[in-house]
């Protein structure tokens, strides 16, 4: 007997038709004699018609109160997903974050989980009841609900995971697990039986948009292995976790494109110390978040003068250029370039480590397609190259196939 | 400055723009100095809507988690409140009924408050906020979320005043306050400005739809005085009170038509003890709630045998006379006769009881109308008749105009 935590999201819910089949699939593991714990997001399309709806009201609604609202969200999908087992003839119990001993820290909107006290889940189940968890939520010691954030159900579903002890966490979503490349662009991507929580983070932050950081980075701190599967099949998907000695084997996990990103290049920038400490404070203060950055030598012999550009979100470009536009007088750079038509060609694994020359063959390839590269940064386990937008997906087939086939 | 406590309904919240409405409302008593405590109820609608959805799933889902359920739907009601008075630069701040500290008993989908501890809403008044409770909910001892069944939102009010010791309860509504008739029907109905708890929970008994008895009964048992009125307008609505002397000077207070009620005349029954008591057990067994019972003396001088009739709800009468039927042998009467073109019309005050002579002015003014009269049922301070349907709202017309003018 297991005890597995499974976590479903909004388009697995999306209706009560749907709810049936998500029901339909914990019955059939209760029904094998394994102890089960759902969590679950809210509907589709529930969560932004609350956001709607307080917007109409007020375009910026205090964060307390939209916990308040949102929580009603994943409670809403907790009782019909316990009706649903109800009529498969499962006993089952839904609870809301709190009633599940879910404890964050009060800061609304994206609190953090501070204990998980799951004495009532474990009685509960030990009664032999499917637990329904509602995800995405929690509550302060002094009783204020509070949500987590982006990813947050499956955050919830990690950290009960961890607090059970559970055997098994599996987060089912509408695709297979992780694949060595985004399928739609490169068809010969595979699904990837196993993958490190190190080269997860890295995808994740790389526009591979399977599961947020914190939810891997958690996983990882508390070492809760978890699957990435489908909700649409019986197929096994991937299994994240340690890194193992067989993963060293592989050179490169995946290839990812982030179409995302825009570039910034302060052009002849005065070369002396604390211009890009400024730069990168008033970048800060502005509550942009910079990606990559890139100073180049200097090139100009009389003068001392550099390059300096950087990576941010696109959505954010206007406003990181009128940032630097503001401290042209202060800084004294000569121009501001800006570029939203470029792509950051990354790939992943902890296999570079151990096997020299991934940079020289990555770089050879994209050379041999004829990419010119415009930034270049690295890690420990993985390699990022800025190249032109319209290159991008040549060049991501071209170095998959050259690292996996 | 008084603490008020105003109790807003689901077509008063039924949309954004009308939460502003009600928002603009509490904030004009706000800034008058007030302490306000908001109660509202789901947004016209919405609990529907859960409903249909859980019963897609299941026909008759387990309460406990419709309860789950359905709480989400004044919790949505609250926060989009609280952010409708932020909106106009209103302290406020939203609490669900288990944060009010509303405790009920265990019996879900139609809990008893047990008790009330408003330390935490007392706390926000004093700090200067609105404070917006979830009507229709609490939580057991045990942290079990439940909901207080029909016209809980009422009851949520009525028992936090009592709780909080409030100056004034307002229950808002669609209509002006309590009427001396239904305005639709007689057009000369007068609003009341003031009624006894008694004569309040007669009208609500005999289809006077403002409120539920329960409320009414809950706000006498605390001596809780409200106050019932429009949402719509500024007008003063009916004070609901303690009957007080000058109550007396008037003969009736309203006069009520009920609609929904249909009749079983069981003809020839053997009279004997235990008869009626076998009826009505059966009956009971059957959970229909009889409203009116009359028994005919007895009228064959051979055999000794009785008539006797009972009203139900129109909806039960199929289920009564089967009842009645599968009786027929045991108790061995001659035919059962159902009738479901009737109307109970009502006349009720607390002033009859020094008035000798309603009754007879009441039969009187029928018969001059021409009106038959098939039962006759009264209380202290009610007289009821059941006659045919479509002489109802004749007959009512004639009877206010011959009390109330």
């Amino acid at each position: 007997m297991a005890l597995i935590v499974q976590k479903f999201g909004g388009s697995s819910v999306a209706n009560p038709d749907r709810i049936k089949n998500v029901a339909a699939r914990v019955a059939k593991y209760h029904g094998q004699g394994d102890q089960i714990v759902v969590v679950v997001s809210a509907m589709s399309g529930v969560t932004d018609n609350l956001i709607r709806m307080a917007r109409e009201i007020m375009p910026l609604p205090s964060e307390r109160e939209m916990d308040m609202l949102l929580a009603t969200g994943e409670q809403t999908t907790i009782a019909l997903t316990a009706i649903a087992l109800h009529a498969l003839g499962v006993p089952a119990c839904s609870m809301t974050g709190a009633q599940a001993g879910i404890v964050t820290d009060g800061v609304h909107s994206k609190a953090k989980i501070r204990n998980i006290t799951p004495k009532h889940v474990h009685q509960l189940l030990d009664e032999g009841n499917v637990v329904i968890v509602a995800g995405f939520q929690g509550q302060t010691m002094e009783g204020q609900i509070t949500t987590l954030g982006r990813g947050g159900s499956d955050l919830t579903a990690i950290a009960l995971a961890s607090a059970l002890k559970a055997d098994l966490c599996q987060i089912y979503t509408d695709v297979d697990g992780v694949y060595t490349a985004d399928p739609r662009i490169v068809p010969t991507a595979k699904k990837l039986s196993e993958i490190s929580y190190d080269e997860m983070l890295e995808l994740a932050g790389l526009g591979a948009k399977v599961m947020q950081s914190r939810s891997v980075e958690f996983a990882k701190k508390f070492g809760v292995i978890f699957e990435v599967r489908s909700s649409l099949n019986d197929n096994p998907g991937t299994i994240v976790k340690e890194e193992t000695l067989s993963m060293e084997g592989v050179v490169i996990r995946g290839v990812s494109l982030d179409k995302n990103q825009a570039k910034v290049t302060l052009i002849e920038v005065p070369d002396k110390p604390g211009v890009a400490s400024r730069v990168f404070k008033a970048i800060a203060d502005a509550n942009l978040n910079v990606d990559m950055i890139v100073q180049n030598i200097s090139h100009n012999a009389g003068v001392p003068a550099t390059d300096l550009s950087f990576t941010v979100d696109k959505p954010d470009l206007l406003k990181a250029t009128t940032v630097i536009e503001n401290l042209k007088s202060e800084i004294g750079y000569k121009e501001v370039l800006a570029d939203e038509k470029i792509g950051k060609l990354s790939v992943v694994g902890v296999g570079m480590r151990s096997h020299p020359g991934v940079a020289a063959k990555m770089f050879e390839t994209l050379s041999n397609e004829g990419v010119n590269i415009e930034m270049i940064s690295t890690s420990e386990i993985k390699i990022s190259v800025v190249i032109a937008l319209d290159k991008g997906e040549q060049a991501m087939k071209a170095v998959h196939a050259a690292f996996l086939g």
